[in-house]
């Protein structure tokens, strides 16, 4: 099944990632507020999953409005869209699939309110469609660049679980192993919510690829004995400079692989590239609850004395420096990567 | 009170680090073998206290030996000292304090088997009493490098409960903070036991100086941020070249904190220098168990899927080129390591 799915009797499926790996929890939203709350307590997370449940929340929406025209209708699903946009704020794949549902509605409303409602519709279960299809290509492409007997070191969630299907970093890794190669897979256990532990060691388990956990703070270790031929990540906003937003981590990662000169990938469809900011300084970096840090998050018990505060940015910015290429759907991208970046993102919207 | 203390009535003390914050402790321990057991346990660990528990262990050692010769009494200290010096690998404070009391002892050994006894907890208390002395110069030479209204980054746990009192890096913070200067601390978490969060928070709000944890993985955020003005670490083990061995994450801070050019201090009393050792290559490394990483330690609670699997490196081995000075007892040593190292131990060693 996929992650973020469209029910035709009219509502979004989700799996909820909070309850794994111990279960496979089902959730059934009902409006686009709701799919706001999941966005926000992180029910669903990765940039593209992010992306297609915005879209479909909209869908949501469209069905929902009481508008009699469709301008009220428009107006109903701006007033949504605004919800979805600031339900997180790093990934831009919520701004990027949202506008693109807009404008579907915004070309259809001289048809009137059920050619609005049928746009929306058809745009966001389309945009689910395409996420699956550039994320197998975006994989293809990135499987060349690992050999049989690769270990590589991971970073976060990119898998099936943070896109509509299949995954980007690990999408690149599952593909190279369907292609027969023998692949590794060191686990950044990724605190604080341990996306690594939860959701990527479940995804590697039921595709039987082999991988051992480590703590975050472990990869440079690893990198240091020679036994790490590839770090692979994903990205939440990829500046026009090639600066990452990504999961807090991701900056010591790149550093540890440059300073070991192992290669050091970004797997992202390019959805998650916006042109509009020069430099990662302009990515808005989200702070979440200390609580994660004080009380073990999934754990419930608190380990730092009571009283103890915390700081817990959720983001940081990987500067483009420290990236050997990124992996996208429409190839593998090298420096110098503004013009690469902009020449991918124009080929990408060619129809 | 001190972390480990020898008790009038023939028993050693130790606060029982496992049970902290929530709760302080005091172990009793009666023979070497159960200060071995406390030392493989971690209800006692930090690269000072670590070799005092292991010389008290000696003193216990020499007062239930039934020997009826000095040199059966000789023969079962070196027992014990076995095994404690195998306890735990990587910190070789362990080696040099069971050195001192073993060397201690045969000196006396012609003097007959009160006379060892005698030697062995005369000694052993010298070095408890030392320890506290030697850390409050060091953190007086440390102390120098901390301005007015500092924020600092710290990893680990190095204060009081690392050695027999004070501490080494905490230590320098701590005098700073006596000298009236303003130091915010950012606690590295310290994943997988969470020593930042357990026992450096501990310690921090006990001393009101100001701290707030952050995830490991989240240091190279604030030093891109411009807000830290220095890293401070301890050791477990230095090299002649000044390759440190230390808690696992110790490289990847080091390495964020030369990208931004904020200096990267390591405090440590020069017994954890080690001569012997030309690099840190011949550091040994501890790999501890992988349920640490697997069910977050204290909590019990799996986190993982159930058969994943973990690697859990305890130290890291941080190159000299990432050191910006030691902050020893005897001062602050800067490059070129090699001599400053060996004159350092050479001056300590001075009667």
């Amino acid at each position: 099944m996929r992650t973020v799915d469209w029910d035709p009797q009219g509502y979004v499926t989700l799996i909820d990632q909070r309850a794994l790996p111990a279960e496979v929890h089902i959730l059934r939203l009902r409006t686009a507020g709701e799919v706001a709350d999941a966005i926000r307590t992180m029910a669903v997370r990765g940039a593209p999953a992010l992306g297609i449940a915005a879209a479909l929340g909209l869908g949501l929406s469209a069905c929902d409005s009481t508008g009699a025209t469709a301008e009220a209708v428009l107006a109903d699903l701006e007033s949504a869209a605004a919800e979805l946009r600031a339900a997180r704020p790093t990934a831009v794949n919520i701004a990027w699939a949202v506008d693109r549902v807009l404008r579907a509605a915004g070309e259809a409303a001289a048809g009137g309110i059920d050619r609005v409602r049928q746009a929306v519709l058809e745009e966001s279960r389309r945009l689910a469609d395409e996420d699956v299809e550039v994320n197998r290509r975006l994989s293809a492409h990135g499987a060349a660049l690992l050999q049989d007997g690769d270990t590589v070191i991971h970073h976060c969630n990119t898998g099936a679980l943070a896109a509509v299907d299949y995954g980007t970093a690990l999408g690149v890794i599952r593909t190279a192993h369907e292609q027969g190669k023998r692949i590794h897979v060191l686990v950044d256990e990724t605190r604080p919510r341990l996306q690594g532990s939860r959701l990527t060691a479940w995804e590697l388990q039921r595709l039987h690829i082999p991988f051992e956990i480590i703590p975050d703070s472990a990869a440079g270790s690893f990198l240091r004995a020679g036994e790490v031929a590839a770090v692979l990540v994903g990205a939440d906003r990829v500046a026009a400079n090639g600066d990452v937003g990504n999961k807090i981590g991701t900056y010591m990662l790149a550093l540890a692989a440059k300073d070991n000169a192992v290669p050091f990938y970004c797997a992202l469809p390019t959805s998650t590239i916006d042109l509009s900011l020069p430099t990662g300084e302009g990515i808005p970096i989200e702070w979440r609850d200390p609580g994660e840090v004080l009380d073990l998050m999934s754990a419930g018990q608190p380990v730092a004395p009571a009283g103890a505060r915390a700081r817990n940015p959720a983001f940081d910015i990987t500067p483009a420096r420290l990236v050997t290429a990124f992996v996208t759907e429409v190839g593998v991208l090298r420096a110098p990567f503004p013009s690469a970046l902009a020449s991918a993102v124009k080929e990408a919207s060619r129809p």
